[in-house]
């Protein structure tokens, strides 16, 4: 890279604008696969997140096997996964409950999704933190099986991403003064 | 604004490498204030987490009384504190859960302080976040007195930040292979 580090490096989004950009994406994606590259990128940047006692409860499978994403798709009964070049699979360490006296499992990978989605975008990708619908209907076991994770580590997210097809802005937020305050609940400061 | 664009703008870190810097800091601070500008721009990102069907049930108070740093400090036990320029305290909204079936505050927070640490990070301060050491002795709930926090919401994380005296590295990590696999667990690919 010698002599290029003064040039713009693709991905090098800076961390403000990647916050503003990144959204909840489930629309369509356009053809192609998401390299192994930039996956690798997007993941390690998801291990260095915090974590609690650093502990680092969450591991991650990463899935461009399309059958396995047609499979993973079918049990979440959300179609449009199906189309999704990538799918990185969030699991949650369960055998450090045992290790100490508090457990920061959901923390742990909590703070690993955002990262990943945040280097997601500014990869160029589109994605979505998929939570609630794993819980229903022994869903988060059926995807553990698919994958062959094992039995001490819990399914807990899955992220289909993309290089989106539509232009999708972030959901609507409260305004900050609602939930910003100063020295006080409440007050503005 | 105009005619900047182009030129690098103070703050506007890559976000590889503010996920790179980010690390948790216990060490002594430089002296002066955050100024309100910073800490704004570093709450700003915070709010823009995603959030459990977008509910944000995530408030922040931000403390930059010395008085009230000071009576953190001492809640918590971690003197530490008290010499830290401004402290951000994570606030849990509880009402959320009475509107839906599944509640994600646990996640939205944590999201959340994931964006705050590497915003602040980008503009070169340190920070660490501090959970656990809440959850004993009704320490959450004196914080949550003090800086006048509601019964409908629970204080779950203290967030210290500063300009860092030391140079600290992110803790060590895991070899990305024992927890980044891909089609399968424990698959290299």
């Amino acid at each position: 890279m010698t002599g290029y580090a003064a040039r713009p490096i693709l991905g090098a989004m800076d961390i403000f604008t990647a916050i503003e950009k990144r959204h909840s994406y489930r629309g369509p994606y356009k053809a192609g696969s998401v390299p192994r590259a930039d996956l690798k990128k997007i993941l390690l940047a998801a291990v260095r997140a915090p974590s609690g006692y650093n502990e680092q409860t969450t591991s991650f499978v990463a899935v461009d096997d399309s059958e396995k994403i047609r499979a993973i798709s079918e049990i979440l009964q959300q179609p449009r996964i199906a189309d999704a070049p990538a799918v990185v699979v969030l699991c949650m360490d369960l055998s450090a409950k045992k290790r100490r006296d508090l457990y920061f499992g959901v923390e742990d990978y909590s703070a690993a999704c955002e990262n990943l989605l945040l280097a997601a975008t500014a990869l160029g990708y589109a994605a979505v933190w998929i939570d609630g619908s794993l819980r229903r209907d022994d869903r988060a076991r059926r995807v553990a099986e698919l994958l062959d994770v094992p039995d001490s580590f819990e399914v807990r997210v899955v992220v289909p991403l993309g290089v989106p097809e539509e232009s999708w802005p972030q959901k609507e937020k409260k305004p900050p003064a609602e939930r910003v305050f100063f020295n006080s609940f409440g007050s503005a400061g």
